[in-house]
């Protein structure tokens, strides 16, 4: 049950969300999380799904979402060829006093603070989901009061593009 | 028919996403980017939504959102009053003799390169709408090939907390 980076290119029609996720709902599939936005043809959307799940029922999900008219092109991220990168949020809990910590956390990570209240700070944070949730940890014992996260999103390192394989890509055997 | 960035935490279960698309598409309201995550609350994820539509539909819509069993709260995240952000993954054209140029404005954006090969080079970049517009202009002219965006997420700014609201928050009247 490892995790699944599905990369979909879609027609940018109302309804094609929709669709796309009732197919993994339909299964009792959980989303762990979603991205859909513009591509540089506007007339295409890109969807990145993250999920958890048998190998199996994803490549038949991930058939039946190729089906779909409005779906291009469906292809898996392998971890090996691609790369990822999340951004999040992270609202949390400080008086004036825990500023300056907070601050010096932020810039370790390379994060930035993009809000200060009086009792509150809100910094941005993008990377993999190991350094956000290393980043998460640390901000904890001050007080997370609210994230939030965009979802996983991911290209194929190198030259290749997603438009240029075929409707559904199926992952290469290796394991 | 302006922008409007709609905040929403519901119950972590599968089919949730679907049904949340599917009220904007049954009324034709296309969806520009949605993104969902998890929360620090693993029970909750939080979805965001940009659409551009009449306000009285779009309020139909968010009502008609927070009636369903699993939506906790909905919330329109007004511009003066949040912070906004979206993430993009660009890969552009780039043969060795383009690659310091593409690297100096990568610099300038305080974007990042994050995969490079012989013909291409791939960047992260973090901001608002804008900022992201006006990197993707200029990268044009190397070539696009793929990109793939989050979507804008956000949070209101200072220490509000969306769970703090109730469950359908109408925006302030103040046009």
């Amino acid at each position: 049950m490892h995790r699944h980076v599905i990369s979909m290119l879609v027609e940018n029609h109302a309804g094609v969300l929709s669709r796309v996720s009732g197919l993994f709902s339909r299964r009792g599939y959980n989303i762990d999380s979603l991205s859909v936005g513009v591509t540089e043809d506007p007339d295409y959307s890109r969807i990145t799904v993250v999920t958890r799940g048998d190998d199996m029922v994803i490549e038949q999900i991930c058939r039946q979402v190729a089906k779909l008219v409005d779906a291009v092109k469906v292809k898996e991220l392998l971890p090996d060829e691609s790369v990822y990168r999340e951004l999040a949020l992270i609202k949390v809990r400080a008086e004036a006093g825990k500023r300056a910590e907070i601050a010096g956390i932020t810039d370790i990570f390379r994060a930035n603070i993009i809000d200060v209240s009086a009792t509150s700070m809100t910094v941005e944070i993008t990377g993999d989901q190991s350094k956000i949730a290393a980043f998460t940890e640390l901000m904890a014992p001050y007080g997370l009061m609210e994230t939030a996260r965009t979802g996983l999103i991911g290209l194929e390192r190198g030259p290749e593009v997603i438009k240029n394989y075929e409707a559904y890509s199926r992952p290469q055997e290796e394991n």
